[in-house]
């Protein structure tokens, strides 16, 4: 997972899914409908030799053997294999995993295809590594980062700390600390006069997404960066536990975060194609790659570090302050004048084959429908969490589907594709990739993905990220999963779903005492951000997480360090493996749902609902300054309404629909799905070409992410640091537009295909 | 129609379909294989209460009862209705037009829609006309060229000559003639030291789009333009006839041809986004209208301005001599020194409601297919030939088929969509703000798209423009069509294909003694364009021609005169309204046939003939400077010979495909259709993000019309005129990559729908 904060550490939308929908209702009845055919063709007499499922409605019979089938034994077994090796992209241990999960695919009995594509990579020198040093000004080194690595940082195939696409360069000079590397961060530093120009800043992780911070200090004309772990939020002195990994999850001094800076997706060197050897290759001077040199540090070095700047002292109520026994101060400048603090990043970039290996599972009534359940393969070093634990699940399920297919007891009605994707640590690259060479086959055929790159992080409850066509499959789904938690089980809690509801609570819409478990929105953080905002693909993400009242913690603590590895994901996070086998059986079923069902499970309801609560949100944070210099900004709840309208008559007609014709039930699922790609502009998010989702992309700048519409979301935030947004509002003015026009065309695939147009302007 | 010269004037591109393919012997198996079933469900032994015709194979008693429907004293009436107003866009005479159409296809049976939108027009003004004189200096008038007009111009309702989207302006000074105003006429002016800044032009019409002239003199300097029409070209002399209209077809002195000068597609405020309440409007300043004074004038005051002329004279062999009987004189400078020429030009843009009119048969068994048949209904002035012969005959179609839908003997599997266009003459407004509003539908539903814009201007031939999956259908229909004349068929070739392979032979590409009658490949003349380029919709055009040998004319000569009126049609056209009559029984039975056929009659093997000749062709033209400049030139054969083997593997499987699932045959014509949609590239052509097909659009500059490929050949025109075209050269290589990438990907879509990805680079 290459960036997990914006869709973790920041306010949920609130869409809103009402379970008991009108639509679950509706599509009961239907499916009673289509099921009365079931007898009437068993003995072929649709037409001569016909298979007899073709209008079967799913047997449900099969929901159970495959959830009953994922065996938490085998499920450690392949993590155990997936992580005896560091595996990063590109090299060796990496193509050997190929082997191995293309092997067990066919093992299993799935068809096998396997895409490579030649991409830009980038890797810490083996020879000259990558330091951060104190120096006083007279040659001598006072400090050096590298005395406080990790152990395990020897052994073979382990990847020194780095940021990948860091250029190379050494600087030198003084360090200013900038708290979260924010926007505002900066703001602050310069209302107290302290301008970060041609020095070192060094910031803490959290909040947003490193690539950010690296071009915002690139922005504010720093000459390097460094980012460190912050005890107060990798370790649980909070909760007054000074321990840490091996004998906790806590993040040691030594621990380092890896990680891109690369804020693009997919290959840099060729964007919107694929990296084949058709390519056309940008130089690496003409694409948006970091400027400034870039490097991770734990905390035991920046302690080291830190405690000797001068400057300003932090405030006490900041959110400057941290876990490491100094006192924060801003620089520039050491106590000692002359020291100098020097970064030297070694790094280079190279040229270096990817790989997605994908397991197939062809359907045998609509084989060019496609579900996609999909996680990378690529790890910085052993990848125990990230992303081993999604591949040792999805390798779980395949098994499980594979052998039912084998056994003759079933086929999916719809093609499944297991998506084992290269390189994503360095920006999706491997799905972006195929996402390039494949969109016209893709946003034809593909019905749903579902991801799952980091399943498992914490024990206390599912959660779920998803487009809302995926809401309900979501919460119907976990209402059929066991708990798997023997306490809350023994509380009364049998099912995924009720822990979720527990922890997870979510208001209705209309504020009833009624409640549904949250469900986040996707931003970009992994795999399913190339297929969902550049080809439409509806998509869900979901893990196993902790109780967020429970932890001050950003995502889990030893994320992309060299101590994630098989042991501590067994002796931390899940001895038997149950709370990975319980995701994989919320997967597997969401997947089967998808594949099996003669109407899709997705629900256009909840995308209306969903609308709504935008605006909500739209409105509460900008509703004011959007009043007061757009003249139309009525229109959104309008045409937000409109489309209400237009998904109220869908689900009237399919009351009403014809249930001998397979062609209908064709048009209605083909309508479902189209409704996702309905919310693409073809040109793009402003200055973001190839992200064309308007409702749902991470924000440009991470201080609005979360608020949706994104691409209003990033021209807001650029007035407010424009001294005459005069032109910037003509701009905010035409995407507005574009969000009305494409939310009144979405409404338009979902009418009666004899009458789908307005006869108003 | 708005610019006739790209499918006209230019060479052919030498596509090339065999009639008796592989594919139409598959295609002729796979039917049968579909029709046996026939029988096995006519009781409805499918699903209980199944419609009998679920997997019917089209009924061809159907195909001679619209046929034989089409009844000419019909198409006649609705012409002579259609013309009995001068009917501009946006004006009242238009609007009673839309109800007439509307009123018509209710009669039919059919349901109609109607999509407004408000867009940008352009009208002559009323109170102070446009005029072109000549002064002697001293403020004396010594020529006007009002006095030269049509005496039908003060009929009411008749606009008078301009060109839409002239700015404004009085401009007066020197004049120079400049050919066709071709980028390469004025190269040769300035070769002979004649500069053109800050004087005006007066070039021909021919050869190019008009709104192309504009531009280039434009960019050259000039102050403004005339154009006028060259009697060499729009009058018979060249044959020895000097008789005019009304006693032939040819052009009279006084005859101006309207037109647009907008080189944009669409409302050129709304640009990518429907012109209706929602839109962002930008300023007319900040859009690409042109920015210098063009007006149209006749040969009469053409020559009268003219032959006073001074300067140098024009060579004899060179096509800068025309037909008027002086002699051909460049300018600057009259031949008495103190005149000068004067244009003024009172045009006015403004806003004004255009309208689509949908007349819709809804399929029963597909009805989210849609069959699209479509034309404008603006005209210049009365439109007797452009677009009323077209509408007419649109509407006879609706009728005979509505008529059978109501007797019960037939409903189409598919749905028909009959489009009436509003605002096409100004740059396709009505299709391109359709497609711009629904593109999302249309991507996913339209199957093809017919157009009849100008139906006959000749009684020689058949001619067709098309898509190359089109070609098939094309050439099958116009074996089943009769001929409409009657010497033609006294001669032994009863059915117009029988004609057309005599006046428009094409050798195959093995150069072999077997021909086929030529199709041309589609510019931008109609509102097919937007429907192909922008969301992939595979299309057709056609007319009934003259005989490109018998006549040296540019399309014909009336075109957007005052005097395209009905009797001149019906007296020098089409007498009993056969012509008219055999196209619409063409299009009707394209129309049918892609409504009807359980498999769609679409070719994929065409295209995959159509690339390696299109490849043939820019080899030819410029292979040699390619292969100088990019080091992958031969890998456009590899990917183009690949994708023939993807088309080949496609056929392969019709031949074994499971004839008895609707789901199978749905995902084979998916294919089909996709196949088109696959060749538009996201990003748009270079400098042209509207214009997405990698294939087929007019040349951005008219020069290489033809050439195919036609991001490629602006590129390489614009490097001709670029004295260090370096980078020039890397946008050439870009392109070059993603027209690779383009055919590549496209080939992916015929595959096995679960082995449809590449295992190479």
């Amino acid at each position: 997972m290459t960036d997990i904060t914006s869709s973790w550490n920041t306010p949920r939308i609130a869409i809103l899914a009402t379970v008991t929908s009108a639509l679950t209702l509706t599509l009961g009845l239907l499916v009673g409908r289509f099921a009365i055919s079931r007898g009437g063709h068993q003995n072929g007499v649709f037409l001569a030799g016909a298979p007899a499922r073709l209008m079967d409605t799913e047997d449900l019979d099969v929901a159970s053997k495959i959830m009953d089938g994922i065996d938490p034994a085998r499920v450690e077994e392949n993590l155990r294999e997936l992580t005896r090796k560091p595996h990063i992209a590109g090299r060796t241990a990496d193509f050997e995993l190929v082997d191995f999960i293309k092997t067990r695919f066919l093992q299993y009995g799935l068809q096998v295809q396997i895409t490579p594509y030649d991409v830009l990579l980038s890797y810490p020198s083996d020879e000259v590594p990558n330091t951060v040093r104190l120096l006083d000004g007279k040659e001598n080194v006072l400090y050096d980062s590298r005395k406080d690595e990790s152990k395990l940082s020897n052994a073979p195939g382990v990847v020194k700390p780095f940021h990948a696409f860091s250029p190379a360069g050494l600087v030198e000079g003084q360090l200013v600390y900038a708290g979260y590397g924010r926007v505002e961060d900066y703001d602050w530093l310069k209302s107290h006069n302290i301008d970060v120009t041609g020095h070192l800043v060094i910031v803490k992780y959290g909040k947003m997404f490193r690539g950010d911070k690296v071009d915002i200090a690139q922005t504010n004309g720093a000459a390097g960066i460094l980012m460190y772990t912050d005890p107060a939020e990798f370790t649980g002195m909070k909760g007054g536990d000074d321990r840490v990994y091996p004998s906790t999850w806590w993040l040691p001094p030594d621990g380092v975060q890896r990680g891109t800076v690369f804020t693009g997706e997919g290959d840099p060197l060729t964007p919107g194609y694929p990296a084949n050897d058709l390519a056309y290759r940008y130089k690496e001077d003409d694409v948006s790659l970091p400027k400034i040199p870039s490097h991770p540090i734990g905390y035991g070095a920046a302690e080291n570090i830190m405690k000797h700047l001068d400057g300003l002292k932090v405030p006490e109520d900041s959110d400057w302050q941290g876990g490491m026994n100094i006192s924060y101060r801003t620089g520039p400048g050491f106590l000692v004048p002359s020291w100098k603090i020097q970064l030297n990043v070694t790094s280079r970039n190279q040229r270096a084959k990817v790989e997605n290996v994908f397991g197939i599972i062809k359907g045998n009534i609509e084989p060019d429908r496609y579900v996609l359940l999909g996680n990378h393969r690529d790890a910085w070093i052993y990848g125990a969490l990230d992303p081993s634990t999604g591949t040792a699940a999805m390798l779980e399920i395949a098994r499980t589907m594979g052998e039912l297919v084998k056994s003759g007891d079933w086929r999916p009605r719809r093609t499944i594709i297991f998506c084992s994707w290269g390189a994503e640590e360095y920006g999706h690259f491997g799905s972006a990739e195929w996402v390039e060479q494949y969109v016209a086959t893709i946003r034809e055929r593909a019905v749903a993905y579902i991801n799952m790159d980091v399943p498992v992080i914490g024990n206390d409850t599912l959660h779920v990220d998803a487009t809302p066509l995926m809401h309900k499959l979501a919460y119907e789904t976990a209402k059929k999963v066991p708990n798997p938690n023997p306490s809350e089980r023994a509380a009364g809690r049998p099912f995924v779903y009720d822990t979720w509801l527990r922890v997870e609570p979510w208001l209705d819409s209309d504020k009833q005492s009624k409640r549904i478990p949250k469900i986040g929105p996707l931003g970009s953080g992994s795999d399913y951000a190339p297929l969902l905002q550049r080809a439409g693909v509806t998509s869900l993400d979901l893990w196993y997480a902790v109780d967020p009242t429970l932890y001050d913690v950003q995502w889990y603590a030893l994320y992309h360090t060299e101590y994630e590895v098989f042991d501590i994901y067994k002796s931390q996070f899940d001895k038997d493996f149950e709370y990975l086998s319980a995701v994989a059986r919320f997967s597997a079923e969401v997947t089967r749902s998808l594949a099996d069902s003669l109407l899709l499970p997705l629900s256009p309801a909840d995308y209306s609902r969903g609308l709504l609560d935008i605006l909500h949100i739209l409105d509460t944070n900008h509703g004011t300054v959007l009043r007061e210099n757009l003249d139309n900004f009525e229109k959104l709840e309008k045409v937000i309404k409109e489309f209400g309208k237009d998904v109220e008559e869908f689900e009237h007609r399919l009351k009403t629909l014809d249930s001998n014709n397979p062609f209908i039930a064709r048009q209605i699922n083909d309508q479902m799905v189209l409704l996702e790609r309905a919310f693409l502009v073809p040109a793009g998010l402003p200055q973001r070409p190839l992200k064309k989702h308007i409702l749902f992309a991470e924000n440009a700048n991470n201080r609005y992410a979360g608020s949706s519409f994104p691409g209003l979301g990033d021209l807001l935030f650029q007035i407010e640091l424009d001294p005459d947004p005069r032109k910037r509002w003509e701009r905010v003015r035409q995407h507005f537009s574009a969000i009305l026009h494409t939310i009144q065309s979405a409404g338009a695939t979902l009418r009666e295909v004899s009458k789908f147009m307005l006869e108003t302007m």
